[in-house]
């Protein structure tokens, strides 16, 4: 089959890989029809973070083309969403919300697992891991927002669910990457009355005004501090969500919300958390790798009915013959994230 | 008025105060029955932490002697319980349950305000402030309960709240010191079905037992960890409470919580919080200062009716004749927190 190979930093092509196969009973393959390029990927992309020769993405849908013996949840044919991350759904922490954390579970693109930007992947857990969707002709946009659940999204409504973003907020959301957006779109979705957007790109403004931002703040470091504290009468926002985890924008996090309130984090801190110092206004924080598995259930029935566009944060296509493209557009900020047509539905 | 005075390290005793007066419109002035050394004070006495020369002390109860003209939730000869900070409870932060933040706000012994190791103190916010105990022929056991009301109750409690405790939960308690041992009785009260205790004083782990504690671990660090994982069959307990502020009791609560989880931390933090490590496993770490102002009306009821006994641990008793020895019987650790019986009721 084909599928995008990482042959080290700033070297992503599209190349060969054997066909994946039922190897456990607990498996399932899944043919795939849309992936994507993740912001973790341009980690390894710029050599920041090791990755394995061979396989990457962990961000896909597709059809279930065969199941093994042990898998109930799902059945050929069904078109499937992957969670970024799979699990076995069984387990204490899987049953208590963390399949982050599941002994049996894994990433995508692992140098073992096929990732998610090919043309097949082997599943394993699959009955726990894989969310069939129901219906069938969804239009191409919704496919997108279905594709969008598998981690950006479901990731943006972790950061709301971590900083208890409650009906009638004020929610400040620092960063404007896709995450930063679908952590907007959460907030709107959770019942957030004020969403402010911190965001210095017109275009992707533009994307946070559509998912529900109210206020725009263009400004950073303390300026954007200040601007964040007049905008909320000297208090601070109700919840703030950190979308990107430099120690700027942990910085600022920390400075715009108010006392006692929870820094809902899930941007991977580059940058220590000053909790020393936010320890004396009650500021917790909360947050981790997204629990996907968890919220797709939950998230899509809105994606279905067409409440929630997540989808929309893809604002660049290609397919896997120009993968390299996809790559170079988010590392030079040409793309906020790019989607990857792989299969026909 | 007789009052503890702070002369520098290592240099508390009893001396001369001016009797307090009501200087603006929203003061109280209260005649002190009981008072009591906080482990913050030992921190002062041993040079650690700078303290203002003079009065000193933040917890107490007593009875109104006077009120300002703007003052209206209490009234003379009422027996009151001071939290440990002042507030205005109408400003937002108060109204937010953010007592600590009150910019109208502050704290008792600072210097300007008497301490509550004293005969009298100039209570500002009064009304915000003061919590009237109903009722009246108290036995002592009452009157020490609700002295604990005053700090280390609420903050035991405010390590619950922050780390989420629910009914039939599995709770671990890193701190045998006064707040530990109220946070065991804290997390009893919200219904935790298992409670494990560390602890390696005897006399303590007797308090932590009587208080709902259903295990004792007396190992330290990562025989700690390891013992907690046992007991829990390698998932970790549902929630931590860290009531030391150590890097090593920061480090056991990391170890010793399950995925998912939040860490409710009341000890100052004197070591950085682990934040990457934990943010792999979602694990949350909300505190800070208690709102006790908030507390204390949910809990007086549990003290009135004997429900709760947070008084026990006070293990020590003087008068501020001999507060000398009160300080240097806790900084030897030959006292879990000494109470001062200051007036009569």
């Amino acid at each position: 089959m084909r599928a995008a190979i990482f042959n080290g930093p700033g070297a992503v092509e599209a190349g060969e890989r054997p066909d994946p196969v039922i190897q456990e009973p607990t498996d399932a393959t899944v043919r795939v029809v849309l992936g994507c390029v993740c912001g973790s990927d341009l980690w390894y992309y710029r050599g920041e973070s090791p990755h394995a020769a061979g396989s990457i993405g962990h961000e896909f849908i597709g059809v279930v083309e065969q199941v093994g013996t042990g898998v109930d949840n799902v059945r050929m044919g069904d078109l499937v969403i992957a969670p970024f991350i799979y699990s076995d759904m069984t387990c204490p922490h899987c049953l208590n919300g963390s399949t982050i954390s599941c002994p049996a579970g894994g990433n995508f693109g692992n140098g073992v697992i096929d990732g998610g930007q090919g043309e097949a992947v082997r599943v394993p857990q699959a009955g726990g891991t894989l969310v069939p969707v129901p219906g069938s002709g969804h239009p191409d946009a919704v496919l997108k927002s279905l594709l969008a659940l598998s981690d950006v999204m479901s990731t943006g409504h972790h950061a709301t669910v971590m900083a208890g973003v409650k009906h009638g907020d004020t929610v400040a959301v620092v960063g404007d990457g896709a995450v930063g957006l679908c952590a907007v779109l959460a907030a709107r979705r959770l019942g957030a009355d004020r969403i402010i957007a911190l965001s210095r790109h017109p275009d992707r403004q533009k994307i946070a005004r559509d998912f529900g931002a109210t206020d725009i703040v263009e400004a950073r470091g303390e300026e954007a501090d200040q601007a964040v504290l007049d905008l909320t009468g000297g208090i601070g926002a109700d919840a703030a969500l950190e979308c990107v985890g430099t120690a700027q924008s942990i910085a600022t996090a920390a400075a715009i919300t108010r006392p006692g309130s929870v820094i809902g984090i899930v941007g991977v801190p580059h940058g220590q958390v000053p909790f020393t110092e936010t320890f004396f206004r009650n500021i917790g924080w909360r947050g981790g790798p997204a629990p996907a598995r968890i919220y797709i259930p939950e998230l899509l029935g809105d994606v279905l009915n067409e409440t929630i566009d997540p989808g929309r944060v893809f604002d660049y296509e290609t397919d896997l013959d120009h993968i390299a493209d996809a790559y170079q557009a988010m590392d030079e900020r040409r793309a906020v994230k790019p989607l990857v047509r792989i299969g026909a539905l």
